[in-house]
């Protein structure tokens, strides 16, 4: 069992008051400096590093070695149509169904406030703004992943909650946050009939990119969207791409859906980078330059999970996503081990202890780049030796 | 009386037809490009040319010298309290009253899809959004400024005309676009006073800092919005700042309003380049350089307007604004203007010939660089000399 030192018991106070000032989500790198914690991997952070470095090269040689990043800043971008027309290219699927977001998280407020009335099945745990975000007019019905079976979904006995508490809307996220859960596609296209009934079926794949089975999401959106009309599917870019910060989601959606948002709003909701983003997204030698440091983060991904998997006294759940959800077996709590990784080692870890639907003590841990994952197994290994 | 030349003609005909496309916003400027129109000088674009050359000079030293961009691309930027946060410290109001959106344009609707219901007072002509957001729950009550008196408000019969029509919430811009038309600081307070017993009234300050007597919005917001609490005062900072591209804007609010706007969204909704202006605004260095291309730019418009005001053949009418409304007075359609002004001088204006409100044949005018207004000088006096 880990213990904190005195030091180290101080300054974790510290951590404990700001988190709560953040909220459900984690304190900033920033704000924890402050503290005088000198964190230096941020392992809370789901976003492949390649795939930044990637877009900054092309950026560079694009916009900053030719002087065109200007009019990226002056001009107003183009309007969400336009912008889902460059991504119908990449995503082989009429444009009329796509709706391009200021991140995936616009997205989700749209679809919540303007979609989901009455009752909405939400797994837990989960990414909390799905409940967070919901309006006066919805409750959240909270269906318990098993913490025995891992926390992966249960398609049958999800559908028999959904029906036995008469729920109209319902939350699929797939791979799953916090835990990596994945769901594949042929039983994903059993629960989609089984809830062919309900107003709205949300799936959000913002992690789809990291499922080590392949991406198959670009071959079967046009498919499923054709097939249910109640489906809404969310896709963040900001973590396979490594580009949080220029704010690019989209959704697949019904054109009825797109019409409405578009009919009285979200006209100019991308800025000039986001649309250098989704036109560059949609030409075959950034994609394929993508493909490659998308799989060598896969890799690198599993050769931490094989290693961490080894140690005594934490429990690492499968995960097809860019993370793990890691289970403290030695009575460590969360809290402790939070603040011994970024006090002692400068890691930053999401201490899961807030995270409604977890039974025990748990932390979740980023794949970064593999020089930042050695040095997170090393200290794991110190610890859990 | 302008004439289009055969060739032209035919152009003109392309040119309608992308118009008619591009709903009740303006073609973009590479639309046009490919109708083999070699359009040079963007007459449309309302923004200040030497702000965003400033703006490029500090995100050059600050960003692309330092290599520090990477972080305003990867990671994601802070929660809209934070950012608030630093534009309290440049606005001098508490940061509980100012609410932070992707560009005005998604203030704009959250207020108008969330806060007003039933009838909502319009002045007419005006920006389009402000009809084209509403829901189905809202009637526009569109109000006809006069002709007459050059499309200025008159705040008497406009107050008159919300009690009789028994409307509960009413627009003000000011200055107003497409006209620039400018309402004093003390008429302002007077109409809030008088409608402060309507649920909103919306007052867009977006042009504001182009208005000729200086800007005193700075001084007198908080004042403002404590005194009324149904005031919502939203700034766009794409013109002033010359940064369309990267989506910034705020409102002034009511605590209540922020606190319920962000109760259940809005999280996320500032990209990591707009989370770096709003710290850069609120930088003392930053500022008194922007007043100077402020000042500099807002006299050459005043020279513009001058030698404009000269010519025979249309009426320049009064702007407190960075563009100006120009009837044409010699019997030429607007869509010849337009039409002449593009194909035969490379000149892009905007035709309002689809503005509601407007009596007559009119085109809006932006003032560019100086040496930009200058060519635009040169093709209006060949025109009308």
């Amino acid at each position: 069992m880990i213990q904190l030192s005195e030091d180290e018991l101080i300054k974790s106070k510290k951590l404990i008051a700001l988190k709560k000032k953040s909220g459900t989500h984690s304190p900033s790198f920033h704000a924890i400096r402050k503290l005088g914690i000198n964190v230096d991997i941020d392992g809370c952070f789901l976003s492949n590093p390649y795939a930044t470095d990637l877009f900054i090269d092309y950026m560079n040689k694009d916009l900053i070695e030719t002087n065109k990043l200007r009019k990226y800043i002056e001009l107003y971008p183009s309007q969400n149509t336009r912008i889902a027309h460059s991504l119908s290219k990449r995503l082989n699927i009429s444009s009329e169904y796509l709706f391009i977001g200021n991140g995936a998280i616009e997205i989700i407020q749209a679809i919540l406030h303007r979609y989901v009335k009455g009752k909405i099945a939400i797994p837990i745990p989960t990414f909390s703004s799905y409940y967070e975000f919901l309006t006066d007019e919805t409750t959240a019905c909270f269906y318990q992943l098993s913490k025995e079976n891992n926390y992966k979904m249960d398609i049958d006995k999800y559908i028999n909650y959904i029906d036995e508490n008469k729920i109209n809307n319902a939350l699929i996220i797939n791979p799953n946050n916090p835990d990596g859960g994945y769901i594949p596609q042929d039983k994903l296209v059993y629960a989609l009939e089984s809830l062919k009934h309900l107003d709205t079926v949300i799936l959000d794949e913002s992690f789809i990119h990291f499922a080590k089975n392949g991406d198959n999401s670009l071959v079967r959106n046009e498919e499923l969207i054709k097939k249910f009309p109640n489906l809404f599917i969310i896709k963040s870019l900001s973590k396979d791409f490594g580009i949080a910060g220029i704010r690019c989601g989209y959704a697949v959606v019904n054109p009825d859906v797109t019409n409405k948002l578009l009919s009285n709003g979200f006209l100019w909701n991308s800025s000039g980078l986001s649309e250098y983003f989704f036109n560059l997204y949609s030409e075959n030698k950034f994609y394929s330059d993508y493909l490659l440091v998308r799989e060598k983060y896969i890799n690198e991904t599993e050769d931490m999970f094989l290693s961490l998997s080894k140690l005594k006294g934490i429990k690492v759940l499968p995960s097809n996503a860019n993370f793990y959800l890691i289970e403290l077996t030695d009575g460590t709590l969360s809290s402790t081990l939070y603040a011994k990784l970024m006090i002692k080692y400068g890691i930053y870890v999401r201490n899961c202890s807030d995270k409604i639907g977890l039974k025990g003590q748990y932390i979740r841990l980023a794949s970064r780049s593999k020089e930042e994952n050695t040095q997170i197994l090393k200290a794991f290994r110190e610890l859990y030796s």
